[in-house]
Parts: structure tokens; sequence; C-alpha cells
């Protein structure tokens, strides 16, 4: 960049880096916190994430910062002032102004009260999802539900408070376009549900035999060690819930869990956390420190998850190659079990009352109650109290059962307790945008199943990378799914996947 | 405490507490580091470093910090100006003075450019180190003695330059106190190693043999859980060289290394900074955020780690209650050997090379010549074109022996590299100290040995927390050796200890 080193571009990317720089430490403190921390420590953690949250808060909406930008940008139109930016620097200015004007928004005290209310309830809510206990948790959640209706008029919105929330994850999200993608998605999800529950069984039972917990962490860095990523610049560990954290594109690292009479779930926990830290370590190392180098959205973040768990690692091809080594490190469980076998195994579709457990097919339904309820809970037409009820009849609704307890229910996710309303429905676009995406991929390499069934991994890294990873937020959902599938996001290609994917495993036309 | 939530005192202590917030997160960045860091994450995390420590160096220098300061004690006497103070609060005060003087002292730029340097000459030394080239380091060390030099002007001294860098790591330490400490134990030491020469040598070479890396770790674990701690404030892993690292007195970490031809080593190691770890889990959590929960100076540290490494590690009961429990563990090795004989093999006297691995007798001599040398390099007396050739003729003075090449003389240590020049004597005082405290111990338990030898080291542990742990900084070092011991601290106990011991090992009178 030709820019002087003083200039208030340069300064203002000095403030944007090392809000970044402190973003990654925080990342490491929670990173730290659900992997190696000692037990007890617990209370001096928070003491440190909530301190470091605040000065985080701050400096993003500062006084210095605010004064740099208004020199570059004008507050009202949003029309360029500095002379002589090149493009990527005024995507970058338009993008730091969306930031300071969300973050100037949140007093730093209602930030720091947010998060004293939501320390203290995830830890309840652990608890009373222990004991089934949904009033233990109810008042923690009528706070959380009120604080969030306060965040939501604080950042505004036009038609609906949900809508404010939701666009902290997906800024191209409202509550209406979500629900006209949903509706659609819902019927035809239900449709080929019922197809699949009208089909002759598929037995998996031989998936869910004990495998000891050293021997699937040991198939865990198998599977990680495959990923076509750099091993200098992640690392796989375990922790209670899988999740994957990026510092920086040099340092991604993710988690898995070891459930001992479900040895696949490890497996695809690692793929999908791959698939976030192959994101984040695709996004450009020069232009770290500013939006450029940001994911665009959780929704798009998911779409990589996604990617890599089901499109590539429930695919056939993809068994092809990895399943003899699969079969070496289990032998007892899948020596005389056929490739072709164990694929339909691994893609039996069964209705379940866990979100995080279920199937392709299902699982955007857990998603679209989650929606739904949330919705309501936020607009006041929900009350707290109710909540139970409201989502065993929309279970039933859905899938045709009922939740034996709140744990199997409304209690199963942690979200809520962190105080993320607005959150789940990412989940869903994810899965939807992988599949536009996917398309796009297909076109450009036909003939990716063989490549796939031969082992090569990269290539596919490769086109993610080109396609989405590298333009960090230069594009906004809306812009990149155009840009790569040249059609606006659409409920129709996930579903078509799924209706071919789904009626030759369940061999029903 | 009694005092109004918004006066000065408690707004002195928030920000108190946020510095030492922000410390501990610093610790995690390095305990990380050494740990579990992807490799490749070196160039973020030196940005992460620098960042928070020129933030926590401008927060303990801040106008707002001085102002606040001005309205407790007077600068100028240091006579407490506020009203109501407790005398821990006295303390406090006193003592945040002393830390704001030094701080303010140095200007953040030179504390950015010596972080800077260091960074990069302790990269380079790793490489000297390896291929023995000095010449390679000497540049950087030239830069890192003129930056020391220009810190102690900065910092004030009335004697030498050298106390002004000693005073950072021990303040009660001079270097005229400190060589007058030194010369009669580097007499006494001498005489006792000469003596030892002369007597019949202890076969010690079946500690020496191949133990596997895997059975070493479950080893150390099984020491570092026979320590009185609670396990849920502490935990253990591996990094190249053996540290301790406290976030907080709830957690605090410890690492040791594995060397397969050198099982003990691992153990000492453990033992060592479990000493360390339990200084730190023994301050007062009260307090917490003030000096009062600070230990006093490294040499008190290195008093704890080599009290549990040495007194307590290497003693004849301790390991009447360990030994089967080791024997156990690699038996092919030990089965056959009698406590007796492992004892005296375990408490071996030869002069090495490397101070890391030296004997109780040798040890302070590896110190005692280092401290000669870089109070010569700071006084511009040395010329680090010079030092190769003055370390060995000072090495050839104390041990009678020639170091074969540089990485087993002058360029074993990582310390100068750092820039850490006055560190080395407190490795030496810490000996002195613990085996003064080790007088006072004994003196209240007459019974130890028994107690010990049953497999009792709480009572150790209380003892050491009463008498040293909770004070934090209240006392100095030299109030709190008078305080323990009756009297100022000397090297007469632990040269007795010495004599002995090793009398009895080596079986002469």
């Amino acid at each position: 960049m030709a820019l002087k080193k003083n200039s208030h571009y340069q300064q203002l990317l000095e403030k944007s880096k090392s809000i970044q720089i402190y973003n990654s430490i925080l990342q490491l403190l929670h990173w730290d916190q659900e992997t190696f921390m000692p037990s007890g420590a617990i209370g001096p953690r928070s003491e440190q994430i909530s301190l470091l949250s605040e000065l985080i808060h701050e400096e993003k909406r500062s006084r210095g910062f605010k004064a740099l930008l208004t020199k570059l940008i004008s507050f009202k139109t949003g029309a360029i002032k500095a002379k002589g930016l090149s493009l990527p620097q005024k995507v970058i200015v338009r993008e730091w102004l969306k930031d300071y004007d969300r973050a100037a928004k949140l007093p730093s005290q209602f930030v720091k009260n947010f998060a004293q209310v939501t320390s203290e309830a995830s830890q309840i809510w652990a608890i009373a999802k222990q004991q089934n206990n949904f009033k233990l948790f109810a008042p923690f959640l009528e706070k959380i539900i009120d604080l969030n209706r306060k965040k939501a008029e604080m950042y505004g919105y036009s038609d609906h408070p949900y809508d404010a929330l939701l666009e902290a994850y997906e800024p191209c999200a409202t509550s209406t376009r979500v629900a006209h993608l949903f509706e659609p998605l819902q019927k035809e999800l239900t449709q080929l549900r019922e197809k699949i529950t009208e089909s002759r069984k598929i037995d998996n039972r031989f998936l869910h035999r004990k495998v000891d917990p050293l021997l699937q962490q040991e198939i865990g860095h198998l599977f990680a060690n495959k990923m076509p990523v750099d091993p200098g610049y992640t690392r796989l560990d375990l922790s209670s819930h899988p999740f994957s954290m990026a510092l920086h594109p040099k340092d991604s690292r993710i988690t898995s869990r070891i459930i001992p009479t479900h040895f696949m779930s490890n497996i695809f926990s690692v793929l999908h956390e791959a698939g976030h830290s192959m994101y984040e370590m695709g996004l450009p190392t020069e232009t770290w420190g500013t939006p450029l180098s940001e994911s665009v959205s959780l929704s798009v973040h998911e779409s990589q998850s996604r990617w890599w768990e089901t499109l590539i690692g429930r695919s056939f091809p993809f068994w092809k190659h990895m399943y003899p080594a699969l079969q070496k490190k289990v032998p007892n469980l899948l020596q005389k079990v056929p490739l072709e076998r164990f694929y339909r195994a691994i893609n039996t579709v069964t209705p379940s009352f866990i979100r995080v457990e279920a199937d392709e097919v299902t699982y955007c339904l857990h998603v679209i109650l989650r929606f739904s309820i949330e919705k309501e809970l936020i607009a006041g037409k929900l009350s707290v109290l109710d909540l139970p009820e409201a989502w065993n009849a929309k279970f039933k609704e859905l899938f045709g059962l009922t939740p034996p307890n709140h744990a199997q229910g409304c209690l199963q996710d942690i979200h809520w307790s962190l105080g993320d309303f607005g959150y789940f429905p990412t989940y869903a676009l994810g899965n939807l945008l992988a599949a536009q995406f996917f398309q796009a991929f297909e076109k450009k390499h036909p003939d990716w199943a063989t490549r796939l069934a031969h082992g090569d991994l990269a290539f596919i890294r490769e086109w993610l990378k080109i396609h989405i990873h590298q333009h960090g937020r230069r594009y906004t959902m809306d812009e990149l799914v155009k840009r790569v599938s040249g059609k606006p996001l659409s409920h129709q290609p996930y579903c078509r996947y799924l209706k071919e994917k789904y009626a030759e495993i369940y061999r029903f036309e």
C-alpha cells in the first residue's frame, strides 16, 4: 500500500489490528477453558474474559477510532472521503464503519452486564439440563430474553426486533426472508422424511458398538491429518463439545469429543470443525487485522463446516478412499462390513430429539423449530413458562414425536444460556449455502468424485479458497452466493441434493 | 475493608487488579507457546505478546495510576497520606509506589525495543548454540548488554550499574552483598568438591538406561499427584524446558521434559516446578491483584523450588516412601537396586559443564561463574568477543575442566539472549534461603524425617504456607529470612547441610 505511514488510514489500520490481536487473545482464553484449564480456575478465567471483552468493546467504540474514521468516510452517506485509497482499502473502510456503528450502539456497561448474566446463566443451564429442571433455568432465560430485547432496541430494526439479533450472525438475513426460505424447506424435508420412514430400515447397529476412547483419538488424528492443511498451523484436542477456534490463519485449532458407543460422531466432528478451520486458514494473512481477513458471516462459516462434514464427509467417494484405513483401525467392527453397507449405515435417517445428532434430512427441521420459537420469545408472544409446552407441540408437528424430557427438549442447547438469540438460523442457512456452492464446484470439477475417491482433497480446498475464503468480508453473503453460483440463495440445491442422495440410499424413486 | 467503594484506594485497587489480570493473560500466552501452540504460529504469538506487554507497561505507568497514588502516599517521603487504611493496605500502597517508580523510569518505546531485540536474539541464540557458533550470537549479545546498561542508567544505582539490574529480581541484593555471600560459599563448595573427588566413586549408570517417554510421563504424574496440592488448580505438561507458570493461585501450571536416558531428570523437574507452583498457590486469593498476593522475589521463589527438589526430593526419607512406587514403574532398572544404593546414586557429585544438570554441591559454582562474568560485561570490563575465553578460564579455575565447545560453555543458557542480566544470582541465593528456612522448619518439626518417610507431605507445605507463602510481598527477602530464621541470610546453613549430607553419602569424616 502506497499510503504514508502516518496517514489516517494507516493509523486506523493499527487500531484495527490491535483490536484483532486482543480478539485473538480472547479466543485463546476460551480455547484453553474448554481444553486444558484446571477445573478450579473458572473464577479467575471469567475475570480475564470479562476484562478483555470490555477492553475490546471500548477500543471498538473509542473516540480515537471514530475520529479517524470520520476523516475517511462520511457517516451519513457512506461515501469515501479519503483520497488515494485502493479498492480493497475502500472495502475495509466501509466495513470498519459498519463495525463501529454496531459497537457504538451498545454501552460498555450493557456489554459487561450481558456478559455477567450469561456467564452465570450458562452454569445454571448446565445444572438444569442435568437435573431436567426447567424451572431452575427459567428466571435466567427471562433475564436473557429481556436483555436481548434491549439489545435489539439499541441496534434498531425496521420490522421485527429479532432482525436486529439475526443481523449479528448473518447481516443479510431478516426474519421475513428466513421464513420464506424455511417454508418450502420444511415442506420438502418433511415429505422426504416421510418417504424414508416408509422405506426399508437400514441396520446401523454395528456403528454403535464400543470403541476405546484412546483408539478413537487416534482415528480422529488420522482424519484430521488427511485434511489438506499445513499441520504447523493447527491442532486437534478434546473438549466436552466440539468447536473450532481461530486465533489467526496460522493458528487455528479444533476439538472433538469421544462417545464410546458412537465412534463415527468423533470423525464427523473432526471433519466439521476442520471445515471451519480451513475457512479461517484460507483468509489472507497480508490483510490480517482488517475485515478483509474476517469471515463473512456465521452462515457462510457453517457452509464450510457442513461442506466437509456432509457433502464430502458423508459422500461415497470420500469413503471409497478412507474406508480401508478406518477398517484397519477397528477391524472387529468393520472388517466384514462392505463399503456399500457402511456408506448406507452412516447415512441412515432417523428422527431424533437431539439436534447435534441429527442426520442430514432432519437437521434443518431442528433449526426451523428453534427459529419459530425464539422469534416468538423475543416478540413477547411466547412466555418463558410456556416454552416447554410450545417446544413439544412444535416438535410433535415436525417429527411426529414428543420429547421424553426437557433435557432432550427445550434444554438441550447451550446457545440461549449464552445469550445467543438469532444464531440458530445460520445453521440451516449454512446447509443451503453449502449445497448451492457445491453445484458451482461440480460444474468446475465434474470429475470431483473420481479425484476424491483417489484421495485428492487439495483441489477441493483450493476451489473453496479461491471462491470463498480469500475474499474475507469483501462480499456480503448475498453477493458471494450470487458471484459463486450465479443465483440468489435458495432452498432448492440443498433439497435436490438430499432427494437424489437419499433416493439412492433408501432405494426409492 | 471498610473503605468506600469510590475511595482513591479502591480505585487504585481496581487498576492494580486489572494489571494483574492482563499479566495473567500474558502468562497464558507464554505457557501456550511452550506447550501446545502450533509451531507455525510463532509470528502472530509474538505480536500478541508484544501488544499485551505494551498495554501492561502503559497501565503501570499511566497518569491515572500516578494521580491516585499521589493521593495515598507522599512520593518524596513515602509517608502514607490516606486516612483509615489498615496495616496491610498501607503495605500495599507502599509496594504500589515501588512498582510505579520502577515502571515510570522506562519509556514504553524502550520496553518495546527491548522486547523486539530480545525476541530476535533468543531465536538467533538457539541457532548459535546448535551450531556452536558464538560469533553469530555476539552482535546480538552486544546490543543486549548495551540496552541493559541503558536500563541500569534509567533505573539508577549508587554503586554498580549491575545493582540496578539485580534489583529487578531480588530487591535486597547488591553486587557487593552478593559477592560477600558468594566468596565463602565458593571456598567451602570447592573444598567439598575436592574432598568428594578424592572419595570412592559411586556407580549411577543404572540411572541412565533408556526409559520409554510415555512411561516417564506417567511417572511424572505419579510424583506431581503426590504433591500436597488441590489437583483442580494445577496441571502438568511437557515442554522443551521445564517451567512453572502461575496465572492465579487457582491456576498454576507446571511442565517437565523427558530425556530418554535420564529418567530422574523428569522427576526432579516435576518436584522443582511443583515447588514454584506451591508458592504461587499459597499466595492469598483475597488480596489477589495486589502486591500482597505476589511473590517476594526470584530468590525466595527459587528457595521454594529447590526446597522440594533437593531438601525434600533428594532426601532419604522422601525416597523411603516413594521408592517402592518408582521401582514398580521401572522394575527392569530398579527392582534389584536397594534403596540405599539408589539414594546414593541420585546424589552423586560430578563436575559437569551444564548448570541445569549440576548436582547440589557444584550447582552454585555455576552461578558464581555467571555472576562474575555478567558483572564485568555490564561494567564494560569484559568485551563480548573475549567472553568465551573468560568463561573457559573461570570454568577451569572453579571446576578444573575446560568446556569442549561453546554450546557446553558460554552459549548454554537462554537467559542473556532474553535480556535477563542479574537473574542468575537468585538461583544461588535460593539455595541459601532454602537451607536457612529448613533449619527453622527442622526446629519446629524435629520429627519431619519420620513423617515424610510415612508419606506425609502436607505438613511441610503447611509450614511453608504459614511462614512464607501467605505473606506475599508483605516482607522483603531480608525481613522474611530474619523473621523465619532469626538471623540474616548467610551461606552457612547451606554449607553445613551439604557437608553433613555428603560426608554420609561419600563416607568421609
